[in-house]
């Protein structure tokens, strides 16, 4: 299931049809490295640059964090892909008889909270991402600002990507107490780090042209 | 210059580096097709279901016009580096004389109106792609719900993300009066699409989890 192995267009062709693999949350995951790699792209064209030399020793140690979830994003899309396709198998279970019924109940159940994990997981990188970005833009090579800007637009949609993709299997869990709790977490996330992006992308665009 | 035949991986780390291209254009065209696949997929398991059946026909419809605009935001992953490449030589042109200067300020000026109508274009399609979101997260399948809702935050993430490198472009031209026309356009076009898919992923939230 290495879909980042292969090549874009092949992403694209297989996202776009009807097999279960890769999905919403694995086309999260892609977009987030994505987003986490444009951060890295200021990052590199601001080191060894004399104009930016105060910064040049954070830019490295942030380019190092980014690269981090740049390849954990990656990994992401992968790890959506081997717990997304048991609950595909899961839905398709047969419930003639009472006991049907509730091997698949339960099947179901693991499968939706393996489902719903590596979507929060995606979701926390982007969060990280996000905050990187903030330093990128505001510290980084001035010809690279509107990549800062828009790495941190597509790390934000790659984290209301993953929630779409937390919540719809929070839904169908049958133990409300516990799709309650990961939806808290998850809409906890969105709060925070939706603002902050809008306010990185706000003073980006606010760089680059007048109202 | 074709990065969408190489793989995803590859992609993402050509991204990272300072290597002129792709930048964030290139990378807001396949965030784009990423979208419009989504909703490709949207279709593609909501055709052939009998619960369906009476949206089929304006199923197939779309998925016609989203595997369009799929195919051609890849195209534009490449057109971008092709008008971009120009561009980055340009500035490192000498300015020492008068003559160097005039020589250098005629070459950016044309390869800034190139550099500046490939994004435009990634613009416009994924306003469409956006179009077709509404109608997917309408009239697909409820079970790929989610799917739409993630296809249209790429799509208006590419749309911004794609708009702040006609901004950056535009900045920099001499002729003002050329350069505020393109931004009007593209402002016109983020005022109009950003709301239609702030509306259009609000609903699939309201459909997914409950405040």
């Amino acid at each position: 299931m290495n879909f980042v192995k292969g090549s874009c267009e092949d992403f694209v062709t297989v996202l776009a049809s009807k097999a279960p693999i890769p999905g919403g949350g694995g086309a999260s995951a892609l977009v987030g490295a994505i987003g986490a790699a444009l951060g890295n792209m200021v990052a590199s064209l601001t080191v060894g640059k004399k104009k930016y030399a105060d910064v040049e020793e954070q830019m490295y140690l942030l380019k190092d964090k980014t690269e981090n979830l740049q390849r954990e994003l990656l990994e992401l899309v992968g790890r959506d892909a081997e717990v997304f396709e048991p609950l595909s198998k899961a839905y398709g279970m047969p419930k003639n008889t009472e006991d049907e019924i509730a091997e698949k109940d339960k099947v179901m159940e693991h499968a939706l909270k393996e489902a719903c994990s590596v979507p929060l997981e995606i979701m926390k990188k982007c969060c990280e991402a996000i905050e990187l970005h903030r330093e990128y833009a505001e510290k980084g090579s001035a010809l690279a600002v509107s990549d800062a800007g828009v790495g941190v637009v597509f790390c934000k949609a790659a984290l209301q990507g993953a929630s779409l993709n937390v919540f719809i299997n929070t839904k169908a869990m049958k133990e409300k107490e516990y799709a309650d709790k990961i939806n808290i977490e998850a809409k906890t996330l969105l709060t925070q780090y939706e603002k902050m992006a809008d306010e990185i992308y706000s003073d980006v665009l606010a760089k680059l042209v007048k109202e």
